[in-house]
């Protein structure tokens, strides 16, 4: 910004990057003024929230029961009566004749007035069109003598949506923009991209509040973003992290690059057409044209992708389990990559003493794999069981000889010891009220070569949507970060297998890893058919077999329990198969 | 009719209620052109096929495989080739810019033009904003100097949409709904009422052609029916079947209707801004304007709601496993009432030879239980298999007695049995490539009165959504049907007991199903209130107790397998509940 720097008036805004919990109405109203206490301790002119921020995100089915809609009005009401001395942005469902996905402007303790989103997102993880009605002519608000234009997440990715509406036919000097905008690992790129382009294109600040934390297969990783009015970065916060953001906007900025933007004035006229009005909202007590002490200097973070993926995975375990109600997890070691992985984030998440990994070793569990399940739990710290399951194993054997009699051992025979092992975390879980933790890939979950109730058997799966790439390469990383062995090094080496029979390994019964991994990325998540796949130089065999494996493995992925989504498709609620599903 | 009955143009009309199979275009292509077939021996001038009949419904998200849309367009274009003779509607996806949910009307080997529905719905089990973009104006088409007008399924349930438009502007004198109307026990009547209406507002004759057939968790009942512009019902399919249902409709009663409906002429030149064109489709070789044989009398068929749910839970279970490539299926027999209502369903579904009933006792069976499942299993004719399940229960808790020392047995013991029986099934399962079918209701699944991986293991669960009193209505019915006791009078009598601890009954856990049921109904199928609850009449603590085991379990649900949807609210993708939810 440099010598741009003018003397116009100038609006501090505050952006609260919280953690909302899904139906906890009460307990996010606490969270919302304990940051507009923040807020106002830095003289903050107008706090932001992220949307529906009182109800958590996304409140699913909860929004067709009328108490549900009713309460968070009571509370909002209530909060709003809490407000003093700086205005608030609070997401909330607003109900007309219809239920609207909306903003509440706060004053004085006084809803002020209500914006609702236009652009309702109904693709990928999103359904809202499920359950709001689109808000109609957008207004904007003079914030202390400053003309501020609210709108919601998906309102802001359209070119001519509200944001240019506000801007151009309002005169919006900052537009802000409350959001619930999930991670994954190509998004916050995306985002400030898009973000950068309102900005420059509107000659208008942009301030982006976005929600943080886990929600069932979500995780949100707030990282609020500023940019000034010719699309440059002024602050991004922190990812996955709770925070209140804070920057002071200059107006005379805008007035200045908008001085310089002939195109703006050909078309003033026709977006006045589609504005609502231009309200004041008075702020007493805000810091508005008085002197302020100045802010400390924003930083912007920046890590690279492995930090980001481990920091998302920590948050949404950690989510899960707390907001679950539990405080302890489970998590079968197995000595191999994904359990030692899963058990590692389980102790970021959660602490060590919150862990325990449990043995189970079987007639073809290998020597090796004992050695390094003990050393990672001992690097761990971790308090560890062991249960062996041969016993158990004859016995299933034993009752089952006069059906089975005269069959050779096949995959009924390893999955009885995979389901042995589910059977036995699961009593533990019962016993002592701990939550298990799946240690399954998504190369694994893709193509189908996982143990329905048996592996699979647990209330959430870590690293469901990490590719066993990815996995190797997290695990290289972590111990990078922690400058030790955390997983050992012969684990991360080692050819992956099952330990089911003797000698086996997962290349005898898929396709070698670096082939799967990125015939399923091109076949999952990008659509991508036969003969396009093949192209990318994989043999023919192999794409239609991988294609053939996941085809059929519908139905295992639908009892599959939640885990965090960190690709753009994840297996879960943004990808909608049919079980029945004859195309080939 | 009788006296009305006029000397008009006769068009004949054929609805082709058929079981598309989702993905399997060839498949569904073959099923067509034989409809096809069979509708021109009729003489038929026109044969109507269900929604989407081409592609199955609901396909979901293969709709954004490219190569899904393509090769649907391929099989269309080579089926239109086939027509001859006979007009025909077909559903299909169209591709334009972006894709549609649309109606081929195919005439003399061509794509004569293509309808798009305009109503797209988003509720419900419905997620067709997600995919498909919505239509323009409508159109009518003169089929043999009839003016037909075409729309699909959700079109017509707005009394102002396209079969209005298509009536009023575009003077249709029959209205053809493709429709994809997936069963539930109030659906039907909704159904015959709406479209009566919709008939007599507008003056027409309406034809709706229902898909039939079971797709994961929907089931749909064809039963095809048409109006005539009195809106009264001339002919209605029998449910639950593929078949060809043929009516000749005569104009002359459009006519007669239309000369004494004043109301229409004030609005006629209105809805005709609204219109597209009006095509002519030549029809070579439909009997129009020739004599032809008269059609037999129509049947209008009627069956008590049991006979209803009873034919939809077998189609649906049917279906499932047939669809899926098996053929055989594995009860579990616990002499209990829900394991010997599927065991019926199975048989009547699939044939005797193709069930096989596991007993599974273990210390806390008795008796009785044993008397029961061995009876059922004589009066069906089924197989059997006994695998007793104390010896590896032992061993379980020979295993864990280390780990569980001290502590006094409680819930994880007994879901330890009911998973010994999960892991039993699934390995009969795996090794003779035979489907579970669990045996789990409504009324245990929406309290979580089930055991995740034990008796929730299984590939298809037919009686998920029939509450236990349906259960018990359901049984006593089936006795009454087949005139002798299937299920034995014992069974139905006495009272329900999971038998995983001594003298267990389901009343020590769970409010009696008296109150149960209504409770859940109220909650999970109405959205009611604690206090809506109430005032029906249950006690304040049973209905706190019961809405919070609801709201307790939805991480079980998430992991359970599909099953037939009967009511308006089944415990599937029409109810997407947070699993995370602090709304209490």
């Amino acid at each position: 910004m440099g010598e741009k720097k003018g003397k116009g008036r100038v609006l501090r805004l505050a952006l609260a990057q919280i953690n909302s919990t899904v139906g906890d109405l009460e307990g996010n109203a606490v969270r919302i003024l304990e940051y507009v206490g923040r807020a106002r301790k830095l003289n903050a002119d107008l706090v932001v929230f992220p949307e529906l921020a009182l109800t958590g995100y996304p409140p699913e089915d909860l929004l067709l029961k009328p108490r549900f809609v009713r309460e968070n009005l009571r509370v909002l009401r209530e909060l709003a009566g809490k407000v003093k001395g700086i205005s608030a942005c609070v997401g909330f469902v607003d109900r007309k004749v219809d239920i609207y996905n909306a903003c509440a402007l706060i004053s004085e303790g006084n809803i002020v007035d209500i914006y609702s989103k236009c652009h309702l997102p109904n693709y990928g993880v999103f359904d809202e069109k499920r359950y709001f009605q689109s808000g109609g002519a957008p207004a904007v608000y003079e914030v202390g003598g400053v003309r501020v234009g609210i709108n919601i997440c998906e309102d802001i990715w359209y070119p001519d949506g509200p944001a240019r509406t506000q801007s151009i036919g309002g005169g919006a000097e900052v537009i802000v923009n409350l959001n619930a905008s999930p991670y994954d690992v190509e998004k916050p790129e995306f985002r400030r991209k898009m973000l950068a382009n309102r900005a420059a294109d509107n000659a208008v600040f942009v301030a982006a509040c976005n929600l943080v934390g886990g929600q069932d297969e979500l995780v949100f990783d707030g990282r609020g973003m500023v940019f000034d009015p010719e699309g440059v970065l002024l602050v991004e916060g922190e990812p996955f992290v709770e925070e209140l953001l804070a920057v002071d906007l200059d107006m005379e900025l805008v007035f200045h690059r908008r001085l310089h933007d002939p195109r703006r004035r050909e078309l003033e006229r026709s977006y006045q057409d589609r504005m609502g009005e231009v309200r004041k909202v008075t702020v007493a007590g805000a810091g508005i044209g008085k002197a302020r002490a100045p802010l400390p200097p924003a930083e912007k973070t920046s890590f690279p992708i492995e930090e980001e993926v481990f920091r998302a995975l920590c948050l949404g375990t950690r989510d899960y389990v707390r907001k679950s109600g539990f405080k302890r997890v489970l998590v079968g070691l197995s000595g191999g990559i994904d359990s030692s992985l899963v058990a590692v984030i389980a102790v970021h998440a959660l602490g060590k003493e919150q862990v325990t990994g449990v043995f189970m070793p079987s007639p073809y569990t290998s020597r090796e794999s004992i050695e390094d399940a003990s050393a990672l739990a001992e690097s761990l710290g971790i308090e560890t069981l062991t249960i062996p399951i041969s016993d158990i194993f004859q016995d299933y054997l034993k009752s089952l000889e006069p059906v089975f009699a005269g069959r050779s051992p096949d995959l009924a025979e390893e999955n009885i010891q995979a389901r042995i092992r589910g059977n036995l975390l699961m009593a533990l879980s019962n016993k002592f009220g701990w939550i298990v933790l799946t240690t399954g890939n998504k190369s694994e979950m893709g193509v189908g070569y996982a143990t329905l109730y048996g592996d699979m058997a647990g209330g959430f799966a870590v690293i469901k949507d990490i590719s066993k790439t990815f996995v190797w390469e997290l695990s290289e990383y972590i111990n990078r970060r922690e400058g030790r062995e955390v997983i050992p090094e012969r684990v991360i080496q080692k050819p992956p297998s099952a330990e089911l029979r003797p000698d086996q390994k997962d290349e005898d019964s898929i396709p070698p890893y670096r082939d799967l991994d990125p015939i399923l990325k091109a076949y999952i998540e990008e659509d991508q058919d036969l003969e396009e796949i093949v192209k990318l130089g994989f043999p023919e065999e192999t794409v239609r077999r991988t294609m053939e494996l996941v085809d059929r493995s519908e139905y295992k992925r639908r009892q599959a329990p939640p885990g965090v989504k960190i690709t753009p498709r994840a297996l879960g609620k943004d990808r909608r198969m049919p079980i029945i599903n004859k195309f080939t």
